[in-house]
């Protein structure tokens, strides 16, 4: 029996190639989503298309109250999400806790399921400026997964994939088209409409649109 | 202006503790609570009166689809909450990667608040069998965090706080009892009706009891 592995399936370009590579590496894959009040909510549509063509085993979409808390631009309707190209630092795009929530769901999922594998999609290069998507982050939630949960105590040990932490969005589209997978069915547009199709101005869309062009591959995004 | 804190509140008997020593220490606290699904919902009424009691600067309840991924007797309508007081090693009541999820939006609000502070009322000793109550969990926990987010970056560092953590329940009651702390207004139990009276028999009701019987005081908890 193959072993199991929860996939972190935002709908976007990173999160499909982190599933076909898993299910390459011969998991049996089980795609967890998140409705947190994202403005671009297309991507759950997406990530449920993925799940259904992957023949994933079960896919979950989970309701959070992120928004409670607010303070993103993705999911604060008094923040703009940014089309101006003129982000540095830490972008008003990223979601407090985000990963720390996401992962922390999968854990438990994982816990449920038995699986000691977790899969996901951050990238240190391209997304630079979120704290969360660092290797010593990722490293320290493993660490502190193995001490968490039941599974844990029992010596199983949970262990955390990140296979494009350190590739370029070209890269990874790179990886991507070498294992089939078809980008049209992604949404990365931080303002996508309810078709998925994209702004074009937004981070999301400059970096994936750049991706395509570095890669030497034709960008099949259906823009708004 | 004094600091702020996030006091994870879930309406029982530790986490008013917690709450009552966050004030006395001079925090400004923000109270944080979940709506998971748990079949003890009377609990979160309780957390509602105490913050509104409390006076605190603002109380949140955060809705989460935990039972999406199931797996405890605290939200699976399939499996009962024991009264038997048999239980060895890891409970049933035990909710896959709870504290971590809960910790994890704590860190999220802080981060929003701009507080550095995290008050959590974990306690190594009564639930032993808890994995997420340990010392070494917590220590972890706060490692992670201040990988994690914008606040840690900038080096504004973390600080989880457990101050029951080695208690016992007889020691907690006779800290909260010290600060005035009136129990009657909480709910431990986790078959708790809708008024909030105890059922008397489960571990949680079990622990409450024994604590205020080995405190040698008048035990307040309305029972069914």
């Amino acid at each position: 029996m193959s072993k199991k592995a929860i996939i972190l399936l935002s709908g976007g370009l990173d999160s499909i190639t982190v599933l076909a590579l898993a299910q390459q590496q011969g998991f049996s894959c089980y795609t967890l989503s998140f409705d947190y009040g994202q403005k671009h909510a297309a991507e759950l549509i997406a990530a449920a298309k993925i799940s259904k063509k992957y023949q994933v085993v079960a896919h979950k979409i989970i309701s959070l109250g992120i928004n409670a808390i607010s303070g993103s631009a993705l999911t604060d309707a008094d923040i703009q999400v940014p089309t101006n190209n003129e982000t540095t630092g830490i972008p008003v795009t990223y979601v407090p806790a985000r990963n720390t929530i996401f992962l922390s769901f999968a854990l438990g999922w994982a816990e449920v399921l038995g699986a000691q594998d977790i899969f996901i999609g951050v990238n240190a290069v391209d997304y630079s400026g979120y704290p969360d998507c660092r290797p010593e982050f990722i490293q320290a939630f493993q660490t502190m997964a193995n001490l968490a949960t039941k599974t844990a105590v029992e010596g199983k040990k949970i262990q955390l994939h990140t296979p494009l932490i350190q590739l370029t969005k070209a890269e990874i589209i790179q990886q991507g088209l070498a294992l089939a997978v078809d980008y049209s069915a992604t949404v990365s547009c931080y303002l996508a409409d309810d078709n998925g199709h994209a702004c074009g101005l937004c981070d999301a869309c400059r970096l994936r649109s750049l991706g395509f062009q570095q890669a030497y591959q034709a960008d099949p995004t259906l823009y708004q």
